[in-house]
Formats: structure tokens, C-alpha cells, sequence
């Protein structure tokens, strides 16, 4: 069947869920009564010790058994230990069959491809991959397709029963002696601890690994007590160098900061730019840099944002301690400059990913953007966007917030360069839909600006604005005259992924590349 | 059948579940494989407004039908102005059979009476009742009994599904227009709303009231957006005054300061009172006074608290503030002061009702209790506490956290006094058990202090302390000898409530009163 994004989507698919395809953004809605999953009802009276001496002492005090679903958080990123350390300590148990569903992964988990090879691992579902694991759940069949859900995705999928977690093992970068835990603590703080947040509220027994135990009780509190199993105290839990990997200093490439400098003024212009309007700006160069000149005119038109949300960076900070952005709400802190501010300053408020961006809840917060600013690996000329997919067909990026807050902001923003090296990054159609069109409503690229049709307002608004606008299709015979046009991928029928948007309906899958 | 507190317990109530009778504090476990119940899974969209013009449309929204169950929260206390608001438009529908199941009821809820009598009420479930409306429902009735619930216990009992909150109305201090609530800001500041929040994170619909809407988004947020389904503004939802109704100067009541003074030389020789203890206050005159002896203790020995739980009150701010507890944990504010603090200082936590007595969770606040000092209306030879109903028999007090602290502290102390008029408050036998002897440990009087038998360790600990030492029985016998044996009331056989233990077990029922 053809889906509403015009995704040829199986009638099944082995190893999934029954298969709903994608209709449309708002289409898809909770079952009737259903009610929202539950975790199971535990008690622990006064002095019991939660304290074990071990990952291992802990793997067996969960009751984790063959088969199972594992899940962990991202936010300690490149530097995180945790992930790959349990695993290897439940490999050596042999325990083998298990569902592992992290918030995502990053690079340093190609560590984790022998589990996968050797069966401890079975299946994966993550809002990314990145490098050799990325290609190695690409082209290896593992039995069952990864799947692949965004950030508001995954907590629906959680909340709704649909993804059941046996053992969450949270890496804490401070953690009590009962199990209270925060980000912003201790050699390996992460700051915000939003993912993880979901995970200890609704898996059944959750594990606390940290390398910061300390006197009960912590404060502030950002995981309670009250949600958590067992801890663990380990030498390490990750490496502040890798945390902060995504420490974001403003680029000085010209062509970002051209891109920037236009999808500023897209914001200036398109009709939400005033007084308490609230934004997004994804963590990409071009973003980042978007953030930037959109100060200056802040500054002189006087006007402040209500909020700003998604993964936070410093500039941001900068913009709350300014007066420019009220409040910040802060699912992920990409930097040390974040990660200071949000323990810091009351008005940078931790919260957790259903609030960030659950789709079947009574209103995230990407409801109430109104621009959001993203980048892409490719976009098409119906407007859909592609994070997931390199040009060879490997998986090698990640949903992330891009699909909520698209869907939830008034005015979707999307920068990229128009070629990227040779390859055109504006086509007839991408390889993996990662972001439907319809919920798209602005291509920013370095060579122009191209605005979804159905947005008759935003053309009329940046009429006269000085932007080099065109319409997609002229992007794309720009792109393609510049970079030729790109081969079709020589691609087998083998789905390797599904590609779930936010709703749980099927956007896309991705087949294995024939190489 | 008779239960493990000595009461004698029908096998079965009309009107109530199963009976389990109380067994022992932490005999009692959730059934095998039980999962935490959850509210309805719904999906708002962008663009939604949730803003309503008043209560009636709030209602008509809510979709409550005869029958349902909803709830309010109590941390306006007798300055309340929405309980009562909302049941008169719910009358006013027609709509009839409800069961109201408040987090508490206050003296300002006597307005209910009528309600109950035309049976848009027909049954109640509370951790207090006061006044008229405990007299009524103690002397009328309405069908079913009422249910008595500890604090900890009614979260419990929603949490396990056994309360299903159909509509929760929640007065909200500051509450913006997309529904995030915070009880800080607003002419009806009433500090923590950690009762509310249990409603709001369990109810499937949610309604909001408020008389001070402010701009998206709120900052603090205590109740999130993605709880609330929708919101009205009335022009006042309580009367400052009573809010701090509660707001406790120090008595100087001699015999209240008398007892205050035995009470903190238990605490200090008790074997628990060293640098980093946890305790907890009641809010009685006595309780108050007692931290304040506490404090030239704490400061003599240079010893901290390392926490301080419980509904908190000014004197503790200020230990707060001179470094003498580390951190508080505020489920309810009771003055001024105190939301003063809540506001402005972070280490005055903000939790909700799970967190704190919860007991069938992985741990609340009140497992790590050293202390807790706890009033009483009379307390018997088996060390048993009623703070129940009054020497009548009519209901006229609270569980509150009373049998939650003292079954989670390593030491529960009881204070009162030996008489009350001419009433003994140590007597053969309560006339309703609301806290269980064994999990009380020292009772204070003015006239002296007894050691509950079985806790030999205090016993030795509190030799040579210079205080009144002598046993329950003595107590109890200086008692009578004042005040004179007092006659045994007579009871129907008719049962009005169930006192639940904070484990739904039941520990006791309150039969009519024969006048």
C-alpha cells in the first residue's frame, strides 16, 4: 500500500506491530479508552538497602531474563560508559534475546555490534544510529527490523504500552543512597535529565548506575527515589569530553552563517515574530548560527521570546540571562555552558520528553512553537525532509525532536546547503522520509529560500523581505545543475528499518542498499 | 473477625471493597504482577484552546455523568472558594450519585451538607473531616460509608486503581493559558501543590481554576500543561486568610512548651540525633514548639538535619535558612512564610504525595524518617493513636501523614496532653484507631513520658535523660485519677467510615454515635 507521505509501506512486516500507515499529522489518534501504561505497583518499606556492589549484583537483582527490553538514556552522549558496560556485563551472564531501546544511540556504542552479531541483542529501537552500528543494522539482517521513532514518539510508544521496558539503567551523574538523582552533579554531569526521566517513571524496575553517590538526600531532585530500584556506584559513568562533544561554538563557515543570516530573517518576517512568541533551534552549525542574528534583531526590535525549547546550547543561555527568552524548558543540555545555567538560574526548567514532545498527551510544549528551525541530510521537492539516511542508504542520523517539533511549530524552518561536496541536497524525492512535507513550510539553502505552497501567508509575508525566494523545484534544477543529478540507489526488498512517526503509524521504512 | 489491632471488623460493608483486615504495618503487599493504573490516554493537538468561560462549561467539557468520581485538592484550606463552587454548578447540572474524593475536607466544606442530603453526594472518601460536615457524616446515613484515607494511602489507592478519579478540579494559583499551574504566584499563593499533582498526573480529566491566568508559559511549572485538559478563570478561587489559616505563631501555652521540651530531649537522646537525621513536625502547637528546643540543641551540638519532610511551616524555613536542615520537602505549605520559602529558595523542594508516604512505591520520604513528632486526640495502652473522632465519636480530625511517618520513623513521638478539660488522653482503649501501637514509640505528656515496651533500645537510651519516665499504664492511671475513668460511649451498630490503613487494609470503622 501507498501511504499519505507516497511511502510504498509492506501490509507487514516480520517482527513488528501490525502496521498503520502514516495518514497524515494530526490523523492518528489513541484508541478509545485506552488508558495510559502502567509500570509495575512495587513496594519498599523502611530500611531496605538499594545499594549493590555491582553491574552484575544489579543485572540479577532485576530479574532481567532472556528476551526482555532494555532501555537507557543518551544525555551523557559521546562520553556515556554506561550503555555499553551493562551490556557486555549481561553478555558475559548469558543472557541473550533482549530488545534494546535507548533514547539513541551515538558513536561510541559501535562497541555494542558483537552483541548484536552474537544474539545478545536481538532487536533495536532508538530515535538514531550513527557511524559502524548505524551500517551494520543497515546491511545485516538481526532478525527483526530496527525501529526507529522520534523523541515524542518514543514516550508515546512507552505511555501507550506500546513499548514495555523490563529494566531501565540510568547513567546518574549524582545519586543518593535511597536513589534520587540529578544531572547537574558530579564529574560526568549531563544536565537535563528528560529522557531518562520517562524511562524510570514507566519501566518496571529501574537500576541507577553512578560514579557520584552521595549523602541522601540529593538536592534538587530530578529522578525520585520512589522510581528506583537499585543503584550502583562505578568508578566512571562517562567522560566530559564526550558529553560535551556537541559543545557548540559558532561556526565561521560563510555558507552556514549565509543560511543563518536568511533563516533569520524568515523568522523576522513570517508573520510570528513578536512579543512572547516561542522557538526551536535545532543543534546543527546553521541553527546555532540562526540563533545569532536573531539576537540582533531581538535587540532592536525589543522583542523577547515567551520560551525557547528542544536540546539547549549555550547561546541560548545567553539569550535567557539577556531577557530575550523568558524561560527555557530543557529536555537535553548539549553543553558545559548549559549544563551550569540549568543548575543555575530557576528560569532554565528541566523537563521530561512527554512534556518536550509526546504527540498523545494533553499538549507538548512543540504545540505551542512558533518557529522551529532544523537542519537536513536532504530535502525533496514535496517538502519532506531525510536526518536518517546518508546518500549511500546508511542509517546515520537521527529523528530526534525534528518530526514533533515540525509538526507541532506554526513555521518549520529547514537549513542546508544546496549541495553538500557535489551531491545535491534538494531532490526529486529523498531517500528516507524522516519528516513528512506537509508539516515542512520553509527550505532555507545558501543559493535560495523556498516556501511550501500551501502556505499562501508566509509568501505574502516574505514578499518584499529581500529573500531569494524560489520555488522548490527551482532549488532542485539548481542543485541538480550544479551536482547532476544524483543515480537512483541500488536498493534490495529487505526492510532493515521502520521508520515510525510520531503517531506510531509507518512513515517510511528503509531497505537494506545493495552494495 | 477480629484484626491484628484488636478491632472487631465485619467481613464485609456494604458500599466497600473486600475487606483485607490491617495485619501489620508492612504486612500487606500489592497483588503479584499488578501494574499502576493510569488515566486515560488523549491526544491535544495544536491549536487547541483549553480555556472555558466558567465552571458549567468546565463540566459540560469534563463530560461528568451521575456516578463518576472526582476529587479536589486541599492546600487552599479553609480558604478554599472551589470545592465548594464547583459542587454547587455540578447541582445546579443535575447531575447526581458522585462520590467526592478530596485530598482532605476543611471547616469551610460544612457548605457540602446539602449536597450529600439530595444526594448529588453519595459518598466520600478523605483523609479529615471537620466541623458540621464530620458530624454530619458521622450521624447521617448516605449509603455508603465513608473511607478514610492516610495521605499516603489515597495515593496508594489511586495509584493501584482502587480510586478512579473520573474529573479532578484543581484550584491553581497561577495557571497559564495552556495549563501549566504553579501555587507560588497569584493573590491565592498556597506554596506546594504536591496533593494536586497526584490528581493531575491520575485523573482522566482535568480542569483547572484559577483567578490568575498568566501568559504561556508558567515559571515555575508544578503541574504540567500535558496533564490538564482544560482551564477557567473565575474572579477569586480562596481567601488568602485561610489559606494561611494554619500560619503557627509559636504557642505559649505553658503546658504545650512543657511537652515541646520533653519531646525535644527525646529526639536529642533517642540514639537518632546525630549530624544528617531526617524528621518530620506535625503541625500542632506542641509539634512547632518542639522544633524550636530542638534548634538551641541542634545548634549546641553543632548537628544538621539532613531533610525535614511533612507539611512544613515557617520555623522550619528558618532552620532552612540558618543551615540547621539541608533540604526540605514541602508536600503542603502552611503559611506564609513557608510559600515564601517555597518560592524562593531551592533547596525548599517542592514533592508530591507519593513521594512522600506513598507506600507501595520504591521508597517514599517517610522510609528515611529518624523522628517524627505527632499530636494525638487520645492515644491508649497499646500505644495506639486516634486522631479521628472526638470523645462522641464524631469525626472530626485527619489521618493526614500520621500513620505514614510513624510506621516509616525509627522513632514516632506522640505528644499531647495528659488531659484535655477534665478527658483523659491516655485511656484503656481509642475510640478510633487512626495510627497503630507498634508503629509508635514514645508517648510524651505533660505530666510524662512513656516508652513503648517493645523498643528496649530507647528504653536504655533514654535512662538517666532527667525525663518523666514511667509506663503507658501509669499514664494512663494518673489520667483517670484527674480526670475520672471516662463512661464508654454508646454505638450503634451501624458503620458510617472505615479507617484504611495507609496499606488499604482496614483497620478500623467508625460506627453512629447513639445521642
Amino acid at each position: 500500500m501507498i501511504n499519505a507521505a507516497g511511502r510504498e509501506i509492506p501490509t507487514s512486516i516480520q517482527g513488528y506491530k501490525n502496521i498503520i500507515p502514516y495518514a497524515s499529522p494530526f490523523a492518528t489518534h489513541p484508541v478509545a479508552d485506552a488508558r495510559k501504561a502502567g509500570p509495575k505497583l512495587k513496594a519498599i518499606y523502611p530500611g531496605t538497602n538499594k545499594l549493590l556492589q555491582s553491574i552484575e549484583e544489579a543485572i540479577e537483582a532485576s530479574g532481567l531474563r532472556d528476551g526482555m527490553t532494555i532501555s537507557f538514556h543518551h544525555a551523557l552522549r559521546n562520553g556515556d560508559y554506561v550503555m555499553n558496560a551493562v551490556i557486555k556485563a549481561i553478555a558475559q551472564k548469558g543472557i541473550r534475546g533482549l530488545t534494546l531501546a535507548p533514547s539513541s544511540f551515538l558513536d561510541t556504542n559501535d562497541e555494542l555490534i558483537p552483541y548484536f552479531q552474537q544474539g545478545v541483542l536481538v532487536s533495536a529501537q532508538t530515535s538514531g544510529l550513527r557511524n559502524k552500528l548505524g551500517q551494520f543494522l543497515t546491511t545485516n539482517k538481526i532478525g527483526t527490523p530496527t525501529i526507529l521513532r522520534t523523541h515524542g514518539g518514543r514516550v508515546r510508544a512507552i505511555e501507550s504500552g506500546e513499548l514495555k521496558i523490563d529494566v531501565a539503567f540510568i547513567a546518574a551523574p549524582a545519586c543518593d543512597t535511597y536513589g534520587n538523582i540529578n544531572g547537574v552533579d558530579g564529574p560526568a554531569a549531563c544536565g537535563s535529565m528528560g529522557y531518562a526521566m520517562v524511562d524510570a517513571r514507566m519501566a518496571d524496575t529501574v537500576v541507577a548506575i553512578t560514579d557520584n553517590l552521595v549523602d541522601h538526600p540529593i538536592c534538587p531532585v530530578s529522578i525520585p527515589q520512589h522510581q528506583v530500584d537499585f543503584i550502583v556506584k562505578i568508578d566512571c559513568i562517562g567522560d566530559p569530553k564526550g558529553i560535551s562533544t556537541g559543545a557548540l561554538r559558532l561556526t565561521s563557515n560563510p555558507r552556514d552563517l549565509q543560511i543563518a543570516k536568511l533563516a533569520a530573517k524568515v523568522i523576522e518576517r513570517g508573520g510570528y515574530f513578536k512579543e512572547g512568541f516561542g522557538m526551536q533551534l535545532g543543534a546543527g552549525a546553521a541553527s546555532v548560527a540562526t540563533g545569532k542574528y536573531l539576537r540582533d534583531v531581538m535587540i532592536r526590535d525589543k522583542v523577547a521570546a515567551s520560551f525557547a525549547i528542544g536540546g539547549i546550547v549555550g547561546p541560548f543561555c545567553d539569550l535567557l540571562d539577556e531577557g530575550l527568552i523568558r524561560t527555557l524548558f530543557d529536555v537535553q543540555s548539549f553543553d558545559a555552558r548549559t549544563i551550569q545555567s540549568i543548575r543555575d538560574n530557576p528560569r532554565h526548567q528541566e523537563y521530561d520528553c512527554t512534556f518536550y514532545a509526546n504527540p498523545w498527551n494533553k499538549g507538548p510544549m512543540v504545540n505551542k512553537l512558533d518557529y522551529v528551525v532544523l537542519g537536513a541530510t536532504e530535502v525533496d521537492v514535496n517538502f519532506n525532509v531525510n536526518v536518517m539516511t546518508d546518500s549511500n542508504g546508511i542509517m546515520m542520523g537521527a529523528l530526534g525532536g525534528h518530526p514533533d517539533a515540525s509538526a507541532g511549530a506554526k513555521c518549520t524552518i529547514i537549513v542546508a546547503p544546496l549541495l553538500r561536496g557535489r551531491l545535491p541536497m534538494v531532490t526529486d524525492a529523498v531517500q528516507t522520509i524522516s519528516t513528512p512535507g506537509e508539516t515542512v513550510d520553509v527550505i532555507v539553502t545558501d543559493r535560495g529560500v523556498a516556501i511550501n505552497p500551501k502556505r499562501s501567508d508566509l509568501i505574502e509575508n516574505l514578499k518584499g523581505s529581500g529573500l531569494p525566494l524560489m520555488t522548490i523545484e527551482q532549488l532542485r534544477d539548481m542543485a541538480y545543475e550544479l551536482g547532476g543529478k544524483p543515480e537512483p540507489l541500488k536498493i534490495s526488498d529487505e526492510i532493515v528499518a521502520v521508520v515510525e512517526y510520531r503517531d506510531g503509524t509507518v512513515l517510511d521504512v528503509v531497505k537494506r542498499p545493495l552494495l
